[in-house]
């Protein structure tokens, strides 16, 4: 599979605005987005770690019924899922179910800052929740 | 803090060789390393993800008393820390004290990969045991 980096890592939070303080006053990092993913039901903020080219994404849901409203009942706030970029969701997802991996998403979908995400199953992805996610191709 | 990049992401399991082929066979990394690190009671195996700079270090508990046994058993196997890469290990355990930031370890000390490594505590990291890190300087 073509993946390049980590494209972020996804936080679980039941408060960006409880958390945003550590990542700009100790880490040093800018929040340079807030955007509301309403199909996810989740607010989300990014930090860039340093120079790299991968972000950490903040989670905080938006309503009860918010698949991370659930994650942090269940576990508590913490590390949600790991977001390798490849050069074409669609075809990661369709190489990883060759492979035997359960996936959540068969094809890839829109999500927060305009990515096409698509997402594998714990189970079969080392209990690591793994998304796969690409910048939409140019027309 | 001058931090650069994320450094790996630590994630418990109980058996490398369980795990190895996803990341091997599914996502196309060789595994270039495994090390036992007898302080910390892990055995660790490493993949480099894609061609950035950031690797993924499995750890697997060598005794039921290790802190990763501890970790499995209360959350499961997943992701059990981050680590950012720093230009000194000392120095980033100090600013984050100097912040308010709870540490686990107040000086660095020698980890997997000879890198000298600090650890400060979730409670004050945003929910995330986090650890810095860095290549020991050249005499």
């Amino acid at each position: 599979m073509n993946i390049s980096h980590i494209e972020h890592l996804g936080i679980a939070v039941k408060s960006i605005e409880e958390h945003r303080p550590y990542y700009e006053n100790v880490l040093g990092w800018k929040c340079y987005n807030i955007e509301e993913v309403a199909d996810q039901k989740v607010k989300t903020a990014f930090f860039k770690v340093g120079n790299s080219e991968t972000k950490i994404e903040l989670l905080e849901p938006t309503s009860p019924d918010s698949t991370i409203a659930k994650f942090i009942e269940k576990r508590g706030e913490g590390i949600h899922h790991i977001a390798y970029c490849v050069e074409d969701t669609d075809k990661a997802l369709q190489e990883a179910k060759d492979k035997g991996v359960a996936l959540i998403d068969e094809k890839a979908r829109r999500g927060a800052e305009g990515l096409m995400i698509g997402f594998a199953h714990p189970k079969s992805t080392g209990k690591v929740l793994t998304e796969f996610c690409c910048h939409p191709k140019e027309k």
